[in-house]
């Protein structure tokens, strides 16, 4: 984690829904009106979200106190509490929107990648994401794969090397584009490729590659091109897998297959803020 | 449209993709080399992203040239070329998956309001979204309703006020929430309260509100609810309406119906980007 | 109030005016000198920057001590003891400036706006701000209206639509206009349309939009114009009104008068800084 | 001018302003539709803010063509044509007013600036700012007073030596702290001290500073004062001079007067903005 | 390179020197006052600053005409014309200095990193860099390193790990650390371990590490200890190594020497910027 | 100094450094994990950094602990503790490199500077800096050669005004050149003019700037060139001045000799980390 990222991008956040200000609140309630707010689980899922609740609720007030018992991964059933805040009531109202649908979303991303590695459920074969997150939330959305059990591919487009079809083409060949790629690149990053054959996959293996990836084949061309990479090179399936046909790809050897549905098409799971105010306590 | 809001925040998803720079393609392909990108429909929807295509790739590389055939909005099948880029092969790529994330995403957000707008078949009651929008990205999101055929509902916190429970709980009473706030505020922003009951939407027809929510009620505590008021003050159902209980909210006379799941729980449309490079082409 | 934009914006004020640092102090104070600074007013007028004082002097050094027995909106007479401030001198000396010019400028426009309300003296009608703030200080201006008992009209282009001239002959009528707007426009924006007739107000009232405004009108012209607007639509005078002409709009039954000189040509009210250091107190 | 604060400038306050988009404008004119905007003259004053309106057009709008015929320091009457600007209506009516803001804030100061220097009527001694400016404008303001023919005092607390009373007191004599402050200054940096009597300006003359300020002196004591200062030595009256009494300072041989109301009580001179769409130029 | 970075990274530093502006050619230079700005070498070396140069000047002015016939990693000898710009003076001579300063540095890499690559003239072993530099211009320090013709070692924390005596001393040995990072680590992420000694390299290689590092060993231990280790394993020798020993690590059979004083040590390349400016060449 | 500059550049050189995240220590190390890591000197020479180390840890963990005994400007030698600091490990390890790369660098700067002002060894005359500093690190390197007992030079643009051949030749002399800038300039800002002999050195006397440079003479025409310059103007030697040439430069009367290299090609100070951890302590 970087702090410093972790901060402005919360800031950032918290600006887009305040703008001016929360004239509900800030009219409403007195500057020294005080209250807690607890986050509550409505449905099953796995929990993620414990760092941005508590670095959120820091920056929008240093007053607020903060209990979290709940930790990144861990299952919560309808009505846990995951998490609740104590401070100045306006604080506490201007950050519940953008809090909740931040947690909201990665609990679901998690939830789903859990869901992705029982329906796997090959102790040999890891489940991992891609780059298709959503833009702005790229490490929020991979540390909420990791708390679902699940693993990241690359962060972006400078930490590994990924040799796809065009640059293929445009080289003349798998061995060109890595050789070409080798000539300059530092020795601490490393190549994977794209591959949808025998001929490629075995070209990939002669280049030395880290990483070989199946593109978009089935379940038996899979079982037959796995068979072709020494334990040596890494390999992932890719492309067009969904919760339903993932369980085919059970037992046929693969490092890793990569889900682009885990960051693109989850669901929120649903996380309620309930606020009780001094006055209310009061009662 | 604020162009200045809209280019910041895509040079921000820009750079958090490319990082240190896209090893690949700038070790493969010389800087000269110059290809095309085509985004093509894979699946049936609304599209929408002209504008972040456009936008984003004139950021990227101004000497690139764009075709934007389908507009905001257009209903596109499997096969459809939404858009293409000439240029540098390597501002293509460096953009392409960012671009990617983003007008998937909005065009599923456009196609599940879409869906949602047929739905409800209402000519009177229309259907729109809430602040459950991705933190970074509300103003995408809620163009992407409105081209899917919704409206928005405020932008954030300062746009438009929204008394609930907690705020009605602290003042003592709808009425006195009301005055209090009005105390204050500035004659161009209205005020929306949220009520359970029949009482609760009395009062808030006499403290004369410009909005009135139902929260969580059923089809026939709605149709109940909403001969109380009054047709200069608008109406607005919200909470708990998923996609499948939406028709039963038909003909109830309610002005609005927010739906959250809009923007929280919309999967990708799925969409694809071709490259062929200059190479390529002259084969 | 946006804690992250007050925040962000005070940093920008100090850093244009410390640039690489504060040669004088910081040459001659050494790091551990403290002393206490003490705002306090030369003239009478009416006090706006409790906050701005605060939280300006909260960013700048941790270690100050903040004394501020006086509430924005308060009368002040020459001579009171408005804030002081203890800590260490060089921080103490490098906010002065920039905290000086921001709460003349914030009591100036306070002052103004107090003198417009006891001028108008009227209790239907509200005096109101415009859009002809200082760019870059539109949240401190519009809450120094507020501080004065005036009222705020729009915090920006995007918190209500106002429909001018130019958009009327664009569209072809107000009533075109009106609708226009309101088949894409979110149910919880306002519209206000600018008139300068009877005809414009009578299309205006039968449009249904929620506040207009007579635009340059004399007072005799407001008061045949206002018995044309039904109590459920707010009315606004605008245009050419001066302190001077101000007290000739009493009476005319106007909701609001807007005045854009309360934030475009208010005199800063006269407040001084004068430091004790340590060193001084000992004597 | 810094081309690139001048900008990053404009683009926040642009930003304040239109926030998600001018629904008004947006939502009525279409994208296509073009049109010219004329900011003319309604009072007679010192114009001050060609740059500003170029350069915010040239960032609102690449499609825009200026046309600016007058420069900053002309006198300007009312009914001037100060500048045009012809293309997207949308983007003319999205810039209007903050521009306005701008340069009738910047004319005003010109305006002020140009009023003191007719005033003094001595060729010798100049009129110059303080920094006492609007947090956020100074690079601006400092230009308007340029353009009413004033000089400009330091910009920050970086660029130059100024020792107050504090400093005087808290090192003990003038003579000393001119000394421990040229200890480690850098020799491209000025000295200027403020005096109040003829042993405080005796002694700074015998430390050698650059600058004498006569702090709060009347023109008789002035008189005297600027008779202790060889000619090698700058002098500057502050403190206390307004308008009014501004012509009683002529004729004294001081080389600057330096009056803060030239930037912290200016009023705006009266500028509008004139749009001409397409299809009303059609009519 | 990503474009985004490298602009934002040139005008932080234009801003830098510019400040408020350039008041010696602003008040000599009239705005349309062209001339001709020439880059020319003064020492023999390998030049890296194209794109610095090209880059620079377009964000500094858009009327700026570039010729630039030098290629980054290109030998030049005093008198070589590396590039010259056209164009307004006022700009020209704003970017001077800081494009210097760059330019001189990196170039001062390039050749620093050219003479260790001749210095240890070895066909097998490589020189490359370290995170040992600038802050602020890693990627441009790292980009000269490639000019130079060595390789880059990591760019950050994040996109390789380096479990160095501190994490094996907290894990227990290499083994656990290994194995508590790989548990968790994406499979694009390569491993990297130091070691002192032989127990050390091959429990390195048993654990399967990417990369091994002999950290500061003589050149008599790296022969020893890089035959324990498989050619499917990088090593990299590092720590104390100087332009002095280099020549005594050749032949070791090393794959990469990391050398921190490429970055940390190099001295600015003398580059000279000569200006004529129209008036002149009229001459 | 100024707190905000100093938090924001600091801030974003973490962000360089540790992108995503630092994931060797975040993998292996609990969040609970503490330690303690030492600075400590490993060559003889000046520190610099004090205030690097003790507002960057203090940015990066609140919970940091800090010990430092040594003051910028203290001669250490190898083995001297520098500084040490306690807290959770992550945190300690992520500052680490960032930190070490700033102080190795300024204390390079001031320990070369030391060596100049030993090497001159001349009471009359200062040595001083340029503003040939690395980009974004001015402020830094500028106080490492106070540090180390020089001087600053001008620190950009706007604080001085530096008349320079071009601007001799463009204005058509000295004499002209100073005219058409003190027609504009404010009167706290210091000009000095580039001289090349004896003519020059006369007609800038005549002129009456304020520090007259002998712009790459040798000590020769420099003892010539200072007889011509009255006491109350300053003079400065500069260009082409080495550590070898410097104490040529001995006992000629001029007041500084800027020196380009002081920053420009300064050796980093070798300093390192020893960082201990919790469970190492134990043992």
């Amino acid at each position: 984690m970087n702090p410093f990222a972790y901060k402005q991008t919360l800031e950032q956040f918290f600006m887009e829904d305040i703008g001016y200000g929360d004239w509900t609140s800030d009219l409403l309630f007195p500057e020294e009106a005080t209250g807690t707010l607890t986050f509550i689980s409505k449905q099953q899922g796995i929990f993620c979200g414990k760092d941005l609740l508590k670095t959120g609720y820091a920056l929008l007030d240093s007053e607020i106190q903060a209990d979290l018992p709940i930790q990144d991964g861990t299952f919560v059933s309808p009505g846990v509490e995951i998490a609740s805040f104590t401070g100045p009531v306006r604080s506490l109202l201007k950050g519940e929107r953008v809090l909740l649908n931040l947690i909201q979303r990665m609990s679901g991303i998690a939830t789903l990648t859990h869901q992705a590695v029982q329906t796997i459920a090959d102790s040999h074969t890891k489940i991992c994401d891609t780059r298709k997150t959503t833009p702005g939330l790229r490490a929020f959305e991979k540390s909420a794969v990791r708390a679902g059990g699940g693993f990241n591919h690359r962060f972006g487009l400078d930490d590994a090397v990924m040799i796809k079809d065009n640059h293929i083409a445009f080289a003349g060949s798998i061995t060109e584009a890595v050789q070409t790629i080798r000539s300059s690149l530092g020795h601490t990053v490393k190549i994977e490729v794209e591959t949808e054959n025998a001929d490629q996959v075995m070209e990939a293996v002669a280049a030395g590659v880290d990483i070989i990836m199946f593109d978009n084949r089935t379940p038996e061309e899979i079982f037959e091109l796995q068979r072709l990479v020494p334990s040596s090179i890494l390999t992932e399936a890719s492309g067009g897998i969904t919760m339903e046909s993932l369980s085919s790809y059970r037992g046929l050897g693969v490092d890793y297959i990569s889900l682009g549905f885990l960051t693109h098409s989850a669901s929120a799971l649903d996380i309620s803020a309930r606020v009780l105010t001094e006055k209310e306590e009061v009662k």
